[in-house]
């Protein structure tokens, strides 16, 4: 089947959800010579300015035109993040709370995008995933766990066309990139300092009011506001002012 | 978020593509005393009248309304399954031809799917995934390999929610029930008859005509053809003429 040829230009998939994590991910492939496609997707998440600040960063950082992906997450169901509910207010403590799964967890989103993102770079023909996961400072989602990215990828190189070998320099097909995963919310706020990639460009905030602004007080934005905190760079968020 | 009531009467999660072997499956399940919900996808496949065939199927078995997700393989791409190309004819054959991946190869769906299905499975607390895959008469996708399976399994223990830890009887989470998984074409043939399931019902053809007839010559069809020879069975798959 022939590929668009907008989205052919690439050589590597990048999973994209506008945040401060995945944003400085492709600041970071993009430092490293690579061209990767930003994929993202509407799945009814209530804070569908996430996919604004994707295509804001992709086009910042002279990438692909990002792919977006409808996914039917609202007849799946199963998260505090989609439909009407409340956010209850779980600010991020981190390392200090990994046995606790928050509401806002949405079922095997990452096993999920993951997968599409496979399916994505298969089509494609490349073999590098990037992906936003850390597991230091983390909200406690199953799906972010490094057991959890080294058992998926043995299952893509038993599961693909591409995967059933090794290429031909014996090196294992599939490889997921997660450059973030050993580092801190501090640490990756410095490293897009270091890249002059700008922050205020991305999106972290579970429960964005009306005018864009970030709430200040749920687990993503506790999370962000630690990190530059932390990292003693200036905060670019715009916060509600009761956050 | 609240699940829709009519898609909660469930206790497991069966793929379900309207054809021989899910449709068997979700045969199997019933006489197991199990109530699957059959889980469908309309990803832009040529052969749309499988979804016709999941509904048919799950009333005459008196199952839930399947679940039918949108799914945006057209953007994705990658398969002769999708679009406009020509199917090649690849006459099934079966365990004769393991290294050969057909055209008809559609990016990473198996694992797209059972990735959805357990989505779908953690929303409404339910632990089975029921999957028609058979590694002796298959048609040379690795998604379908038992070693896949296997390891998919382990990985969403790994990455989900409920999986994270085992039940109170110290099993494993998540059951994968792949009940053909040893069964060659003509044993699911003979199976089906045995518990009266009428296969009339079910379409496996990847090519067929506008009047809804198989086309008697594509991998699927073949495989098919040859089950009913095997078992001794009548077909009864309306063929088109040069089939």
């Amino acid at each position: 089947m022939a590929i668009p040829p907008a989205l052919s230009d690439c050589d590597s998939i990048a999973l994209a959800s506008g945040g401060l994590d995945s944003s400085t991910v492709l600041a970071i492939a993009k430092d490293q010579g690579y061209r990767p496609l930003p994929l993202a997707f509407r799945y009814g998440q209530r804070h569908e300015v996430e996919l604004e600040c994707v295509t804001r960063v992709a086009e910042a950082l002279e990438l692909p035109e990002p792919l977006i992906l409808d996914l039917p997450y609202s007849a799946i169901g199963g998260s505090a993040l989609l439909g009407e509910g409340e956010i209850p207010p779980e600010p991020g403590d981190g390392a200090q709370n990994r046995d606790h799964i928050p509401s806002t967890y949405v079922p095997a989103r990452n096993l999920v995008f993951l997968s599409l993102a496979v399916a994505a770079a298969e089509a494609r023909g490349v073999r590098d995933i990037w992906i936003g996961v850390n597991s230091l400072d983390y909200s406690g989602y199953p799906d972010c766990r490094p057991e959890f990215l080294e058992s998926f990828l043995r299952t893509i190189h038993l599961g693909t066309r591409d995967g059933s070998g090794a290429d031909q320099q014996g090196e294992p097909y599939w490889r997921l990139q997660a450059p973030l995963a050993q580092m801190s919310k501090a640490d990756i706020v410095l490293k897009a300092t270091e890249l002059n990639f700008d922050l205020s460009l991305t999106h972290s905030c579970y429960a964005p009011t009306e005018d864009g602004s970030a709430c200040g007080i749920c687990d993503s934005c506790g999370l962000r506001k630690r990190g530059f905190e932390e990292a003693g760079v200036e905060d670019p968020t715009r916060y509600a002012e009761n956050g």
